[in-house]
Formats: C-alpha cells, sequence, structure tokens
C-alpha cells in the first residue's frame, strides 16, 4: 500500500496545540504511517519546540505555495506567513492565530482539491482567535461545507473508546430542534454514520437511533416524533441493507452502547449524545468531521490555554485522530470489509 | 430518639418486589432501625418468602383497617385483600397486582393523615398492571398529587453515588418543554431540592441548576430561555440564601457533579438528567418522591420480570431506599445540621 498524504495544521498558537504537534511528530509510528505536510507558521512550529525541548530532524520548509513532493524520510513545512503571529502570547486569544488557523484550513483544503492530500488532522482551534480574524463561521465544519460547496449532509462525529456519536441537529435552540427533525434529515445522518464507519474501518457498523421524547414518547403518549419521523426514517434505512435499530430511549440506550452492543448512536440534538459521550471519556476522545470530499479528525479537546506552554498536554487524543486518519484515507482506497480500528484510550 | 414507624408495600406480585421484601426484613439493621409495617396481599408475602427460602419471624397479621400498635420486636403485617392475587404468575402484568399497589398506597396515604406512620418505601411497581388495574395517574406522583390534594410542587428526585437529579419538567413531549420553562417553576424546583436535601441530612446542599440550550445558549445565541428564565430563577433562590448556581451546560456539568463538586442537579428535562445519572449507576441508586407529607423512597430499578422468583435480584437499592427513608423521617422531625447520609454503594 502506498503511503498516504496527512496534513497537519499546529492550531491555535497560544494553546496546546504547537506541543502536540510536536509530540506527534516525535512519534517514529506517526512518521512510518504516512507521508507528513505541516502547513502552518514557522515560528509557532519553532515555539512547539522549545516548548517540549526537542528538535524534529528532516523537516524541509517551503513555500506555502509549493507543490508538494516528499523527500524519503523527510516532513515537509509548508510556511504560512500571517502578520503578529510571531508575537501572540500563550493563553490568549488574537487575531494573528485565527487567521493562521483558517489559512490553515483554506490550504489545506485547496491541496486536497489539486489531490495532494488524502486527510487532515488539526490540533485544536480557539473559536474566539478564529472570530478575531475573521472567520464568519460557526465552526470548521461550516467553513468545510461552504469550501466545498457541499449540498449533502456533513457532520461532526465524536469517538470516545470506539462509541461514535452523530447528530442530527447540532448547535442551534432546543425550541427549533422539533421543526428540524424530518424524516430525510434523520435517514442522511444514520447514512451518513454508516459511510462514515465504514470508512473507519468497520465492515459493517451496528447503529442505533436515539428517540427524541422521554421513554421514545411512550407510544405517542409524550410526543409523536418517534412515530411520525424517526420510525420511519429508520426503516428506510434498513431498507437500504443499513444495520440500524430504533427509536430507542435515549437514556437507557447509552448503557447498552457502553456495553457494546452498537458502535455508532444518532442522537436527535446536541446535548443528547454530549452528556453521554462526555461522561464516557470523551475529552481523551477524537472528533471527525463527517461527509467532506478527504477524512478530517481532531483531538475533542480544547486549546486548554490554562496548561498550554507546560509540556504537560496528554498526548493520546492527538495520537488516536492521527491513526483515525490515515485508517480512514486507507480505507477510502481500499475495499470494504476491514475490521475496526483499535485506538488506545480512545 | 423515638423509632420511627415505616410502611413497606411489596411492589406488584409478578416481580422482583416480593423477594426484595422478604430480604430486607432478614437484615437485623433493618429491623432494628423502625417500626415495620407490611401493607400488603398475605399470599405475595407468603410467596416472597418462598422465593428466598426463608420464613421471616416475628409477623403479625391484622387486618387493613386495623390500629398500627407495635409490639417489641414485631413487624406488624396489614392484610390487604385483592380478589385473583394468589392467581398472579411470576413475570406477568396483572389487574389484581396492579389494584394491590394501587390499593396499598393508598392505605399508607391514610396511615400518614391519621398520623400512624412516618415514612413509606415501596417495592417496584408496574405501570402495565396499575393501569390494568384502574389506575389513571401517569405515577405514583400524581396519584399522590391527587391524594393529598397538593398544590405545591412535588417532583421525583433519582439518587445515584451521592448525587441528586430533580427536574423542572418530567413525563412531556419535548417540543412542550419550552412553554414550561418559567421562572416560578424553575425556582420552585430549585426550592423542593434544597428542602429535600435538607431533609435527607445535608447541611446545605451544593445545586447547580443546568442549562437548556447547547452550550447555554452561547449567550443568546442559541436560544434565550438561559438569559430569560433560568438565570432569573437562580437568582431570584441565591437571594433566599439557597446554595445554588447556574446555568451550566449540561454536558460538562454532570463532570462536575460526578467529581463531587454539587451535590444536586435541577435539569431541564427528563433525559438531561436521566442520560447521566442512569449512565452514573443509577441502576443500583434510589429514586424519592419529594414534595409530599411524608418521605417516600424506592430502589431506582424496575420490576425486573425476567430475573423475578429467582432470589437473585440486587438488594442494595432496596436497603439504599429503606436508609434513606428512615433518615428523612428522622430529619423531618430533627432540626437541621446533620451531616449528609452515606448509604453503602447508592
Amino acid at each position: 500500500m502506498t503511503k498516504k498524504t496527512i496534513a497537519l495544521i499546529q492550531g491555535d498558537p497560544a494553546g496546546i496545540g504547537p506541543e502536540l504537534l510536536i509530540r506527534l511528530l516525535s512519534d517514529e509510528e506517526v512518521r512510518a504511517a504516512a507521508d507528513l505536510v505541516i502547513i502552518g507558521a514557522p515560528e509557532i512550529f519553532a515555539r512547539g519546540e522549545a516548548q517540549m525541548g526537542v528538535t524534529i530532524e528532516g523537516v524541509r520548509h517551503a513555500p506555502l505555495e509549493a507543490p508538494i513532493e516528499m523527500g524519503e524520510e523527510e516532513i515537509l513545512h509548508l510556511d504560512l506567513r500571517v502578520d503578529g503571529i510571531g508575537d501572540t502570547v500563550v493563553g490568549e486569544v488574537s487575531a494573528a492565530g485565527g487567521r493562521s488557523s483558517i489559512e490553515g484550513l483554506r490550504n489545506a483544503f485547496e491541496r486536497k482539491q489539486a489531490s495532494e492530500i488524502d486527510g487532515l488532522v488539526f490540533m485544536p482551534f480557539n473559536k474566539g482567535s478564529m472570530h478575531m480574524g475573521g472567520n464568519d463561521f460557526t465552526d470548521e465544519l461550516g467553513f468545510a461545507r461552504e469550501f466545498f460547496s457541499l449540498t449533502t449532509r456533513a457532520s461532526e462525529f465524536n469517538v470516545a473508546n470506539g462509541m461514535w456519536n452523530g447528530r442530527v441537529t447540532s448547535h442551534v435552540a432546543m425550541k427549533d430542534v422539533p421543526d428540524l427533525l424530518t424524516v430525510e434529515r434523520i435517514d442522511e445522518s444514520i447514512e451518513l454514520a454508516d459511510r462514515t464507519l465504514k470508512t473507519a474501518g468497520y465492515s459493517r457498523p451496528r447503529i442505533v437511533v436515539a428517540a427524541y421524547n422521554p421513554h421514545a414518547g411512550d407510544g405517542g403518549l409524550m410526543g409523536d416524533e418517534e412515530i411520525r419521523v424517526i420510525r420511519p426514517a429508520v426503516e428506510k434505512a434498513q431498507k437500504r441493507q443499513i444495520n440500524c435499530v430504533g427509536p430507542l430511549p435515549a437514556d437507557t440506550l447509552w448503557l447498552k452502547v457502553r456495553d457494546g452492543e452498537y458502535d455508532a448512536v444518532v442522537t436527535m440534538y446536541h446535548d443528547q449524545g454530549q452528556i453521554a459521550i462526555k461522561l464516557l471519556g470523551f475529552d481523551r476522545g477524537v472528533s471527525v468531521l463527517a461527509g467532506l470530499p478527504l477524512p478530517v479528525t481532531t483531538p475533542a479537546h480544547g486549546t486548554a490555554f490554562d496548561i498550554a506552554g507546560q509540556a504537560k498536554a496528554n498526548p493520546v487524543p492527538t495520537k488516536n485522530a492521527f491513526t483515525m486518519c490515515v485508517n480512514m484515507a486507507n480505507n477510502r482506497a481500499a475495499t470494504e470489509g476491514v475490521v475496526a480500528t483499535d485506538c488506545e484510550g480512545a
């Protein structure tokens, strides 16, 4: 199998991203698993090295626009020039930090369009910095949807200890959720979960769909979304041979997921999944931006300004994000039927 | 301190209730902690003894209407006569089983009105049986509210490993929740949490109030219930010296509760608490019906028809429910300031 090319973005310069990137590159397994392209500010790469007290060997710097050509044992660093990036202070949001995140993402997506990269892993961004840096989107996914002019569904999946969670609605007011729960949207979310987990190596992902109302509506006594939209969507997906069940009451469902009965949960709203998956160890997990033209993963935690620069950030989620991205890039090319990947502690 | 009188109801005869009751009565600590009055069908008491293979010593049977007068070392069994109760089959719902549950509750509440008992613990009821038996209420709490003509707030609290959860709305359709979230209702729920935990022995309960929208609405970007109703309710309660904070995002909030930062969570809707508290071990926990004229507790699990009659049901939740009920009955009489009770495994 030819090595895939994975792009890496250092994340907000004021957070733990720069040190996590250096820690990742210090890992021989990582360097062996893929061809690596850093898209970032050289000043911040150097900052990460200083924070970790190591120097990464074999890094070749090139201009941001340079073609991606990899030498043997080499890491390519595409130098993003951002005014004031060197002046950013650890622990403080900044427009320069935000701009570097946005421009890194943009360059990675352009590289994908040019077929130069196969996947992307980014260290945590900071929403405050990105807003100051001129990003008008709620999140990375909004930016990606716009960039790729997507009309199909894209969604963030959260993965903790082998449990995947995707959601039908996300950053919207709770009172607006009922109107957004349509057969079409739910069916698309199930479809996306199936496709995403297959790309991640599950040959026949076991998907469970959450109910919306307490006790799954108790036969229509407490809300009818289960009868009117969720069950029809599940049946529609089942007819396409997707291995899904539901709707199941959201509270008992998570016990079954924890006990390994299902691989993925499709939830109806943000907290329905987030309450559970955070309790199940998601702070050590991985987020996957699914439904994009390339696999994109990131560690689940944030920029952690409070411990930034102290070389004590947990490297496991980043390693897991990387491993998952490489697997997904490999599986996109390969035929179906690969066994599920096994991520340490994620 | 004079011993309190605690009524015990055996629960649905087809479930694990009868054996749990016998198991509870076999415990010397239980017999020493309070004067015990069983309100139930004698056939089912005998069934429980047969299931457990033990005979409970010192039980005096009396008619359902008999006055409660306790002899030394004696358990009083008030005999509830229900047609067909002896024919109920383990693992099957029945009208007779439902009627025995309803009539047991009714007698216990009458005994409270006559100042004959100080608390009630019931083994799991079965909603299907109770419906067949003629109960028109959604749950025990509805029955109790009607019986006592309550106009003040009553609510179920779930307790797992020392974490208490009460909710502003419960068995209602999710689409109806926003209209039910008023300052008054939320304030009453906080007040009830404070009062209930004080009765349970917490001198100054630490209460946290959950947000309704994802990320607590993010400053009004995703819903305004936090700004419009939840925060004003929290501030109102704080002015009365109630030790409460919020609204906090529901997903990260539960991590803090798990880590011991708070004693009680007031949630806005059913699954917001149930998803978390089930993952946190509530199947081994206790439910408290709060806001009634007497403390009422029950093990958190259901009738477990699948393992009924096999003497293998876990007795810990029932013991915890009993201990909590006795503590609450004692603390109702005592002055405030008792330290928090410590329940084994609950």
